[in-house]
């Protein structure tokens, strides 16, 4: 692991790292904000944030606006790239496919297979190089995430809950399966609904199936939000009534799908997953 | 003026326009975040942020923070461009020459006059424009910046005090007139020293000519900031002393040049601006 950026940033350290990833069999960045606590050497809860489509590991670290509230909080942040990455790695001339959208799934079709496997990526390699190379509490590692990355927090906390206690998203994909975006990217990435096993994937396919895991759930979610269509937060609603998970589902008249929405926002999610 | 984005952020918006300007002989872009107060119709304080180096009318709206507490305090952000640009616009190679580099300065020299008229840009055709199209309290304008933009807030408020109430800095070039990047800049803009009248643009010597101007100046400077070398708070600290102007000079360790400095400290300025 080799630090190629640090700034500080009230208090704590904003880093960027590169590594070498035996799951993305390739290079990689993550950033990561220590703030103050940790930096003192005490251990920290910490935070997963996935992000969205187009996005890599500085988007939220740069747009977020997530370390004044971390620092106070004492929160270590954990910020991945959103797929494998680089002039080896199989792309797509469309910005929702390949590089920059990895949808947090294993990519079983040629030619994703190779690099895109950035759910074991993000839940066992990096999770485990995190814990051991930071002060991180285990017991208390939450997951949040925009868009693709609402879909990947969600469908990871569903998928392994025994790795996150808490879960949040801004604006996340709640039914791949039922929207162009997801619809794209599983059949490339997964092959045939018939054979691709799309559901083990989705959101609300999971709930449905898995039931209620968590305490709460926060989703907040912009009614002028311009991707609005491929979200479908209505599906998500029904089905956590349906099996009794709480969902507190917040939208917001005005906010779009940007950062902007994100910043303003984003005091409460840390919150959100620190008392709990 | 065309509207070409706006996100609501904060429960106020961010905006981002086009419009042609007579002074800088081009198209122009400009950034403005209006809090929930003006989007009410009420009369609010405005800051202009003058960014610096390869930055541009977004750089301050997406890394500086700054919206939450303008949002909170009822201050309009007036967000320039840091020079003409365009492919009809006169450009060097060099990052800190031409476009992203205007030094907020007017031009003399050949063939930068045609365009490089950032200072009378600022001071008149922006600010009329925006007083004229927001709700701004004339009587309540701050400017403020970092870097090459730190030289021009204070550099614009000592030269047009009736124009600006408060200002402050973070880490600004204190004398160009005295580092690589300011001379290499003077020199093209303004031609040789001793024609080109540099003093009247370098804030140590106008400070030393004119004398303390305003109640107190806010400076914030990093001490491990990468550029200290061409910024010389010293010398601003000197001759705040000598004229007896009072300068809160904070110097920060550890902290950098970049945004996440700005957005560590921003809230103070805001708060220095608002309450002055």
């Amino acid at each position: 692991m080799k630090q190629i950026q640090s700034n500080m940033c009230f208090d704590g350290e904003q880093r960027m790292y590169q590594w070498s990833s035996n799951t993305l069999n390739n290079e990689a960045k993550f950033s990561v904000y220590l703030p103050p606590k940790a930096l003192h050497g005490q251990v920290c809860m910490a935070l997963f944030f996935l992000a969205g489509l187009t996005c890599n590991e500085e988007t939220f670290a740069i747009k977020a606006h997530a370390q004044k509230i971390a620092s106070t909080l004492g929160i270590i942040l954990i910020m991945p790239d959103t797929s494998p990455r680089g002039d080896g790695v199989a792309d797509d001339e469309d910005w929702d496919l390949g590089q920059g959208a990895g949808f947090y799934i294993n990519a079983t079709q040629t030619p994703w297979s190779e690099h895109f496997q950035m759910e074991r990526y993000i839940v066992d390699e990096l999770y485990e190089h995190v814990v051991k190379n930071f002060p991180i509490n285990r017991q208390k590692i939450g997951i949040m995430g925009h868009s693709m990355g609402g879909h990947g927090a969600l469908t990871l906390a569903w998928k392994y809950p025994e790795k996150f206690k808490t879960v949040s998203a801004f604006a996340p994909i709640c039914a791949p399966t039922q929207c162009d975006w997801g619809q794209k990217a599983f059949q490339a990435y997964l092959g045939d609904e018939s054979t691709g096993d799309w559901s083990a994937h989705d959101t609300v396919a999971l709930i449905q199936q898995k039931g209620a895991l968590f305490d709460e759930v926060l989703i907040d979610q912009g009614e002028n939000d311009q991707f609005y269509s491929q979200l479908n937060p209505h599906l998500l609603k029904q089905v956590c009534q349906k099996v009794g998970q709480r969902l507190m589902l917040r939208e917001h008249a005005g906010y779009d799908h940007s950062y902007y929405f994100i910043q303003s926002f984003i005091a409460d999610h840390l919150r959100f997953h620190s008392k709990s």
